[in-house]
Parts: structure tokens; C-alpha cells; sequence
């Protein structure tokens, strides 16, 4: 058994979710693991070398784990053929420019969303990337939620029958940050600085609906600033400028009708902070992060509009919760080890940057939406 | 104590809402509290005179209630003054002309909403009563919904500090009649026998929403044909060709957004078949038919996302049920009363005929506004 | 509307059978209804003629009923035209001559099972009442069962992706008389006298299988005498010579092996006193007399072997109830409403005196198979 | 105390289940528990030799378990007296020629089942093993089940009177791998490889029902191939051809029927994977791996057949759960002290090749009567 060392430059993972899920548990844990097998029996070990501005955050980081490779100096590793692959989870502001110089260094490319702040930024990226011959992809982390993966179970054996409706309901109660500390960055909430659900979700829906129910084909959106005062980390008020929750319908080319919630002012009653309820001819399912409930025709009740009395039916006991046959690994890890074995092994990879700009596109049509107060159509291409 | 009758011709009480509602649970319920006691301790006793077209329903239905005086002769009653008040739970298509004749009799006018198929002859009813200077009432038995009432308390103590939105989910799965006997009508699926979705619920959202939370300025709506085939009460396979569900959206002079789905295409795994979820900035609310669940800013859990482990927090556990403090009359009921109180006394009763003409409205505007796929202001007055 | 009245003669409905399902459940309970409404809103109104040798017992039960029409002379009605519908609930020893006889004069026909003692008999009854160009029929009341019912909707609605096998459990503990009285009674403990559990339950599983599963083609069986004394209703010892019990299999033409159990001589652990365990290729059913569970392939769990612990599956917790949507008559007067409809409005009816006589056929190739120990095919005409 | 150590090759125990209920719940358990303490309280403790084609897996297992012995070169054990035992788990095909040179070279023979491919290899070993003087023994696990322990103690007990039936039931939902991954290994469909459930299951019950019923007299069995395309490990698509469920009856010296389905296609709606209802005259019992139920004469119910309204009598409620009084040790590991104490103390072990032998016989005559379509005689000798 040979064992094939392969090193990623990891730019950006000083930051929460870098940290956790790419670095964490993702790379390391595929180290651990002992690394991925691929044909022939050859071990694939991924090889990091951290990156960022501020050297003492980096070398803290690395120590703590076991002393991995750093450096603030991403121009040498252009060079450095040890380094086959440039992942970047920066902010978004400064995604563009180091993707694009990766590719020109023809780096394979993975990298965070929203992959540019414009579809043509992303459009762009994608071209180049395909000119350069390079490898890419861009996270996708949802699609392998447990939740969602038993609802790709149940599409893939006809359960629903033919599929009517989606609605998604994503969110939770983010505080203001006077009374108690806000629980989300707090440039979540300026414009200026990248903020906005509309921008942040808007990326996620058009890749779990263009996946799972069908190509989005247009949409309508209602953006709100719902909460006009916020206390930043250092506690000084200020006051939020960019959409804090959208009111969006999409319908899409499968004649499926998807209408996606999402919202840091609310109070959560109900399965899971995401939840994803599809209703088909034969069966409905409600799927959260991790499980997924059904209700088949052959169990849906027959309500009676009775209100002088309480509903002798409980409307959750007729659902059943879908069982954990397999053991799923954390989402941020399966793409990453797919994306690993379509570099080394050329399997097929299909969330690449062209996927990734989508999701922008869609947050730009979504804002454009609301602004104009109508439907927009999503171009074909 | 002295006792005063007041005649009401009921037309239209043989259908099933009509009966049960209007007649049993509504009148002969009054009557059988002894009726209600008005100022200086007078009695207020309705005597209901039925009328309808077919003579053997409505001899049958007079029997079955100890002797009810019944008629197929509308046009004699006109002239008889011991009946002041004229009721109408005909079906849609009748009703305009009946009332518009009623108000020209002199008669009190109350009826079940759509007060007409059209805005214009709703408003013009409206006018018409103004101008003979008759009282009259619309039917919005949902605001008496001990689930409506609790939340109505909670905006009258301020419980939610600013309302920021309101959720709407209404709907059931209604079979198609194929394998199991379908539970609403099957006209409700013809629009030529005006079916549709939008126009029976759009007229309970305007008073809905006017009432709890600011006169609605602009609607969005979506509708759908979900069920491409049902089979009527019969068994024979029909085409529906109108609304079976509908994604709408709000928005109110108060700047609350308030999202209305209506569906009888959904399998429900909610509170109850109406929920209204309202989240402000001092907690929220989930109200349905009779119960309402509170979550206060004090009780309002921090959720962290990770999906690598079942969610730590169980997000209805942290609600609480409001006690159901006083007993909640059956809502036609209740607003029967009251219509009562403002014919005989002079009590304000504000759920008028123009009230009704704007439910009406709002369903024409929620139909244009799918058609023409963008937002449709409602005009002001 | 018209109302037509109906006369049948209910020849031994004096048994506990007779006059709880058939006069009680059925033919009173049609007539407290107010009859059966047919084509051009007539309504049907059975009269009843009941016969019977005991004059004593006959007038007993006419009189406690409102005073019914009885007779000790069956000869008489035969050539009485008021009666067109002859119905047989005798013991089965005397039904063949009687039906002959009823068909002979021109009555149409009705009967319990076993039709005849022999299938030969049978078909001869079959043959006869062809010709003489009667309508006929045969009870087959487990068809309509709530439980059946409910299978059969999921049957219809392609719940079960392809049908693989059944197994049907039916049966209690008869106690023997001994300690504690026998809830039987004591002749279905002797082979002379009509009894024998293969006699009386195949003639049930071959309409059940030939209707839910496809036709029979072939069975082998195992009968048992397990217990070797009872003692009878005068607690008189005697010793059962026939089969207290059965363990049959049987093959359909569509393919799927149906097991069949049928025992006095067990202590019930499972959901009802008859169930039908039915797996298919996309979810699995098991129906009792009036509920029915089901898993479907997307809630299956997936068990480990390991009997070191106590299973961390609970079996039957993934199982869910089917409501019970609609109301579900007494499985005999639903059948008796088809059969006065095909008698007296020419609707269809499937139930026949063939059918019948395939019951018997499956009882006879059951005791051969037996004798023979092997499987026996059936005919296929 | 004297310890006195004796040497055990262990062939084939890299398998799953070599692994796991062989060496380390077994073999390892005893060690650890400080070995077997035989008469004059001298200690017995047995040390493994592993054995292996692969010795990469034998050499990572062997230092997993804290540096075992092992080797590839079976043939020099022959001659090491270090190890008097020799055990064989590895695949069917193999069993027969390692465990005939086991017995030429004198040591001790103790195996998995089946003992052989055929039953006159199974027989051929047993004669041998005679012949050349040494102790032998057959692994039957399920004997030493909690739940039939409980079953031999109601037995032992006189609870059931007469015995009159055993109904068992075994199998579970085994995914077709297409969907979610098969949880049994793709060959156990495929004939040559030595699939089938038959095969299988028939050895066990051979020694169940001879051990706990009576010696089997004769069986009736029917096999099915009810999925027709499966996925292998590799997600390859392909054709079963061997039975994944049989229905079987048996019946036994003792006059009890026997009637025991084994199905890798049925959901389970029992108490277990393996259920054994035992029904006597005095009372009847189910058994699962674990737990065992009783109902006596005394608590049984007289249910009353009335499908017009649901069940008044809950019937799993009238069954109690007997209590675990003594800890039950791991199946495997009992049987191996078992046998252990049998070459060691000359204790009595009556589960020897012989009984092995007819494990794989009623396998054949299942397999024989499926084909000829009746019952077969199992022969006396």
C-alpha cells in the first residue's frame, strides 16, 4: 500500500468556521482517519499549510495542532509544486483577486461561498478556471446534511410521487447584543462590509433547489431590516443597514414551488433551525438538519374544521421520523473528500465555480426583486 | 325582566355551515341561554323564520328543531315587520342580489362572506345600506377564535414590544376523491362555480390582518394548480382548473410583513390547521385555532448550528401553552351576539359591509397580482 | 319519492350468527336507516320473513323485534311472490337441498358459507341458478372488514410497490370446556357433525387471497387435532376427532406465497384476532380486523444482530396507524346492501354462488393435501 | 491454584464474526475474566493462535489484542502440542478438508456450522472423529440464547402442559443496496458461492427443535426468491439466484408441530428478530433473543369476535415479561467454556460433530422438499 501525500494551501482558516469545519474537521480529520483510500489501494494523505495576515493567530493555531505548516507569505507558495491545491475561506471581499491568482498559478481551486461579491466576478472565475485546465469546486456544505440526504433518499425512491411544494424555513432569534451578546459577527448587519441574509442564504437555496427539486427558473423576494438598533462586539450601538430577513419564492423547472424563509428575527417552533417541508401526490416530508420525518398518503388524516372543540387529532403523532441506517460523516468533510479524490483520481465532481457563481446570481436577482417589486426570471445559461 | 323577540329571516341555513354555525350553534344557542340581556335588564330573544327553495329540506330541518316557522316565499317576508333582520349564507352567486333587495326593504342586513363575487358590487352594497341607514354586518367569525383572542391579548399588553411579522399557515390535504372520498366540495376546484383558493381565504386574511395587525397596503400572491386531477362526490374524474393553493404575501400600514399561506394540497405537521406565528421584539407567538404558545425575550434560547450532533436544544420545548383563562364562546356565536347587541342597542359594531367589500378586494388583487407576477398596492380608502 | 319494498325470506337466522349479523346488523338496521336509496332517488325497504323449525324460538325473536313475519312452513313461501329473495343461514348440512329448492322456484339466492358440504354440490348450485337465471349470492363478509378495507386502499394506491408474501394469523384459545365453559360450540370439535377449522376457515382465506393476493393455484396444508378432549355444553367429556388447528400455504397466480394460520388452540400476541402480515417490495402492512399499520421502505430501520443487549430497535414503534378517514359500515350489511342493489337496480356483484363454491374447493384440496402430504394444485377452470 | 494453560489454533477468525464473538467475546473474555476454574480449583486458561492467508490482517488483529501469536503456516501447527484444539471459522468451503487433517493429526476438533457443504461430509467427519478417539463439538449458539434459556426453563418447569405448536419467526428488512448499502454480505444471494437462506437457517433450527422439541421426523419447506435484482458491495447491479426466504414446517418425535419462516425480505412487527411462540395446554410463550413472554391458562382472555368496534381487550397486555434472575453470558462464550471444560475435565458436551452433521441433513431435505413439492422424512438413523 503507497501513500500519496497531497498539500493544500489553506488561506483564511483563522476565523470561526474555517477553523472548525475546514481545518478541524475536515482536513485533520481525514488525516486521522488515516486518509482517503483510492484505486489500487493507494492512501491519499492531504498535507496543510495554513495562511493568513496575522502570524501570531496562525502560529497558535498550528501549534495546537501538532505543529502544522504556516506562513504569511501566500506569493512563495505560488511556486511551491508541494502545494497542488489553494483553498480560500477569507472574507469575501478578498476572495476574487487571491482565486484568481491561484488559477493563473494554475492552482486546483476549493474554496468558501459566496465564491465573488457579483455573478460576473464569479462568471469570470469560472471561465478562467476552465481556460487554465485547473480543477475546482466550491463548498456546498448542505447537501450533505443527514437531513437532506434522507430527503434525497425519498426523491430517489418516489416516495412523494410527484413533488408540488418546497418550503424552507431557515433561522433563529440572533440578539441585539444590549442585553446579552449578539450571537452572529456583527458586520452581518452592514452593508457595506459584505452583510445581508439575502446575500449570505441566497447562495445556500440555489444550490440545495437546483439539486434536490429542479433548476430555479425565477424568483421573488421580500427583504426587511426588521431590527433598527444592534450593539457590536465592543457593546456601542449602531445601526443595521442590510436585510436581517427575506420572504423568497422561487419556482423552478420541474414546475416545483419553493418558498424559503430566512430570518436572524425569529423564534424557532419547530423541528430545526432549517427545516425543509415537501408535500407530493403520495407523501410529505420535513426534513431538518440531521433528521427527517414522513407522512405517507396512506397515514394522512382527515381533518375536520372544528374549532369549539381541541383537534382530537395531533397533527405531529401522524409523522414518523426516518431511521439512521448509515452513518453520516460531518457535511464539510464529505465534499472535501470528494473534492480530494476528483483532484487525485479524476472522479466526477459537480459543485464547481460555475455552481458557485449561481448561487451569487441568485442573490442578485433576489435583491433586484425586491427592489423592483416584481418576479425576475433567471437567465438560462 | 321584560322580554323582546326579534325576527330574523334566515336564507340559505339548510347547507352545512349554515345549519351547524348560523342556526344550531348561533341562534338556537342564544335562544336556549335564554337570550341575551341587553340595558335595564332586557331580554333579547331572536325567532328565526327559515328560508330556502327546496320545502322538504327545510320542513325536515324546522322539525328536527322543535317547529321552526319556514317559508320558500322570501318575497312575503319583505313585508312582514316582525322580521327587522335579513341573513344570507345563500351561496355566493345569489347573495348580492338578496341583500341589495333586503336594504331596499328597509331590512338589517348580516351575511357570510364573499359579500358579493366582485369588490364593486360589495362597495356598492356597502353604499347602499349607508344610504337607506339600515345597519349591517359581515360575517369574521375567525376573529373569535379563542387561539385569535389570546393572541389579540397579547397585543393589547404589549407582550411583543414591535411586531415585526406574521405567519400564516392554513391548510389541510384534501383527497381527490380517488381512493377516499374527497372532503370539501368539488366545486371548490371550478372556478366557474367559484372555486379557488384565494377567493374563499384572501377574505378572511384582510380582516385577519386589518384587525391584529394594520390595514394591508400592498399583496404578492402566488397561486397553484397542484392537483391536476380530482374525482367529484360521484367518483367521476374531473379537470380542476382553479387555486388549490396559495403563497401570499403582505404588507401593513404598521410595517409588519405578513406571509399567508393557504394550501389543500399540504399534509400538516404544525400546532393545528391555522397557525399564526408572530415574532416581535419582546417575544413571539404561535396562535392556533384555540391555544396560543408564548416565547419571551426571557426564555429565548441561543441555538448553536452544528450538525454534527442531534440538536441539544428541543425548540418547542421552550414555549409555553397560555392558560385558556375565561370560556371562549363559539365565534359565528359571539359575533352574532354582537350584531344583535347593535341592532337592538346600538352597541358599535364595526365588521360592516365595507369591511366585507375589502375582503373581497383583496382576493381580486391577490389574483391580479399573480397574474401579473409582481406586487399590487391596495388603494387607500 | 317512492319507496319499494322488498320481502326476504331469512331462512335460520335463529343461530347467534343469523340474528346478530344478518337480522340485527343488517336487515333491521337497513330498515332503521330508512332503506337503501337507489337510481331516481327510490328508496328500497327490505321486509323480512323469518323461518325457522322452532316455532317457540321464531316467535320470540319476531316479537322482540317489533313483531316480524315468521313461519314454520317454508313450502308456503315459495309460491309467495312478496318474498323474491331467499336467504340461507342454516347449518350447512341442510343448505344444499334448500338453495336448490329456492332456485328451482325461482327465488334468487343468498347464503352463509360453507355453500354445500362438498365443492361438487357447489358448483352444481352454481350451474342451477345460471340457468334458471337468478341472482345469487354468497357471503363473504371478512372483504369488508375495516382492517381489509384499509389494505385494500393500499393495495390500490400502489402502496406496496410489488406484493411478495402474506401471512395471515387467526385464531384464539378455545378453552375445552373443562374448567371454564367452551366459546365455541361443541359440534366444530366433530368431524360428522360439519366441524373442523380447514372446513371453516379456507372457505374465508380463498376469497380473501383470490380478491386481495390473485387466485389460488396451488396449497398444501398441515391439520392438527391438538387438543384430544373437550367437554360440551352439558360439560360432558368427549374426545374431537377433526383438526383444531391448520398450517397452510398457498400460491397466487400473481406470484406471491401466502402462509395461513388457523388455530383454537393458541394464546393471542399480536394486533388483533386475525391479522394479515403483507410485505412488498416498497413498504410492508399488517391489517387486524378494523386497524391496519404500515412501514413504508423510507422508515425501515436496519437492525444489527446482537443479542449481547437488549435491542435498541423497538419493533413495533416504527410502525404507523392508518386513520380511519371514513366510516366503515358492519362488514355483513354492507355486503347485504350490494346484493339487495344487484337485485333490485342491476348493480354489480361479483360474490357469487362460483365463488362460493371455490371456498369449499380450497377446504377439500386442504384435507387432501393433508392426507397426501404434499402440495395439491388447484384447477384452474 | 494452579493454572493450566491450553492452546487453541484458531483458523478463519478475521472474519466478522471470528472476530467478534469467537476470539474476543469469547476466547479474550474468558482470559480476562482470569480463565475457567475446573474441579480442584485448578484455572484453565486458553491461548489462541491465530490463523490466516492474509498476514498483514492477522498481524494487525494480533496486536490490536495486545500482541496475539499467529502465523500463515497452518501445516507447522499441526505438529506443535502447545495446541491440542484446533477451531475452524472461516468460509463454508474450506471447513471440511482443514478439519479432516485436524483429526489425522489428533487434536481436538471444534467448528463452525455448516460443518460441511454436505451432510455426508458432515457425517464422514463425525466418523472420524470417532474413530481417532478425539472430543469434538459443533458451534450452537442459539441454545445459549437468554431468551431460549428462559423458553428450556419454562420447559424444565412443566409450565406448558403438553406442548402443541412452535411458530418461529426470523428475518428482517435486508436493503437490496441500491438506495442505502446492503447490511449482509452480496454472496448469501448467489448459489455457488453458497448462498441462500435455507443453508443458512436450516442448521440452526435442526438443533433448536431437536434440543428443545423433540427430534425432527420430517419437513415441509417452501424457498422464494422474492428480490429479484440487488447491488453488491460495490454497488454493482446483480441477479440473485438462491432462495432469501423459506417457509417451513417441521414436525418432531414428540408429536409437536413445528412451523419456523427465516426471510431477509420482511419487516419486522414482533417482539424480535427471532421470536419462538410456544403454545402448551397449560400456557403458551414467546421468546426473543433475550426476553421471553408468558401467558398462563390462568390470565389467558375469551376474546369475543365483534369487528364492529375495536378490540376491548389489548392483547400483548395480557402477557408478562419473565424477569432476568441470573446473568446470561455471551451464547458464544458459554458453549466455548463449555467445550473447553469437555477437553479439559471430560465434562459432557453433546453438541458434536454428529449434531453438526444433521444440521447441514435437514438443510438438504428442505432444499429436497422444495424441489419435489412434499413432505420428506428426515431418516431415522
Amino acid at each position: 500500500m503507497t501513500t500519496q501525500r497531497i498539500g493544500i494551501i489553506m488561506n483564511g482558516v483563522t476565523g470561526r468556521m474555517g477553523t472548525n469545519q475546514h481545518l478541524v474537521r475536515s482536513i485533520l480529520a481525514i488525516r486521522a482517519q488515516g486518509g482517503i483510500t483510492g484505486p489500487g489501494g493507494v492512501t491519499l494523505m492531504p498535507e496543510p499549510v495554513l495562511v493568513g495576515r496575522n502570524e501570531a493567530k496562525l502560529a497558535k493555531l498550528a501549534e495546537k495542532h501538532g505543529g502544522l505548516a504556516y506562513t504569511t507569505n501566500l506569493a512563495e507558495l505560488w511556486k511551491d509544486d508541494r502545494y497542488p491545491i489553494y483553498f480560500d475561506a477569507q472574507t469575501t471581499l478578498r476572495r476574487y483577486e487571491d482565486v484568481k491568482t491561484a488559477i493563473a498559478k494554475g492552482k486546483h481551486v476549493y474554496c468558501e461561498k459566496p465564491v465573488a461579491t457579483s455573478s460576473a466576478d464569479g462568471f469570470d472565475l469560472y471561465k478562467r478556471a476552465v481556460n487554465a485546465g485547473i480543477k475546482h469546486g466550491v463548498v456546498q456544505d448542505k447537501l450533505w446534511l443527514p437531513g437532506l440526504r434522507k430527503l434525497q433518499y425519498l426523491i430517489d425512491t418516489a416516495f412523494f410521487g410527484e413533488i408540488l411544494n418546497v418550503r424552507g424555513d431557515f433561522g433563529y432569534w440572533v440578539f441585539t447584543g444590549e442585553h446579552q451578546p449578539l450571537q452572529r459577527p456583527s458586520w452581518n448587519y452592514r452593508a457595506k462590509e459584505g452583510g445581508g441574509i439575502i446575500l449570505d442564504m441566497f447562495c445556500h437555496w440555489r444550490y440545495v433547489i437546483d439539486n434536490l427539486f429542479g433548476n430555479v427558473t425565477s424568483v421573488c423576494a421580500l427583504g426587511a431590516t426588521h431590527i433598527k438598533k444592534r450593539w457590536d462586539e465592543q457593546g456601542k450601538p449602531y445601526k443595521p443597514d442590510t436585510d436581517d430577513a427575506a420572504y423568497g419564492m422561487f419556482t423552478t423547472d420541474r414546475g416545483i414551488i419553493c418558498q424559503f424563509n430566512s430570518s436572524w428575527c425569529t423564534r424557532v417552533r419547530r423541528d430545526d433551525l432549517l427545516t425543509l417541508h415537501v408535500d407530493g401526490t403520495h407523501g410529505s416530508a420535513v426534513a431538518g438538519l440531521r433528521q427527517c420525518w414522513v407522512q405517507h398518503d396512506a397515514t394522512t388524516p382527515r381533518p375536520v374544521w372544528n374549532p369549539d372543540i381541541d383537534s382530537p387529532i395531533d397533527y405531529r403523532a401522524g409523522w414518523e421520523q426516518m431511521p439512521t441506517g448509515i452513518a453520516y460523516d460531518n457535511a464539510f468533510k464529505a465534499q472535501w473528500e470528494l473534492f480530494l479524490r476528483h483532484v487525485a483520481f479524476e472522479a466526477p465532481f459537480r459543485w464547481d465555480l460555475k455552481e458557485g457563481a449561481k448561487g451569487v446570481q441568485l442573490a442578485e436577482l433576489g435583491l433586484k426583486s425586491w427592489k423592483e417589486r416584481k418576479w425576475i426570471d433567471v437567465p438560462a445559461k
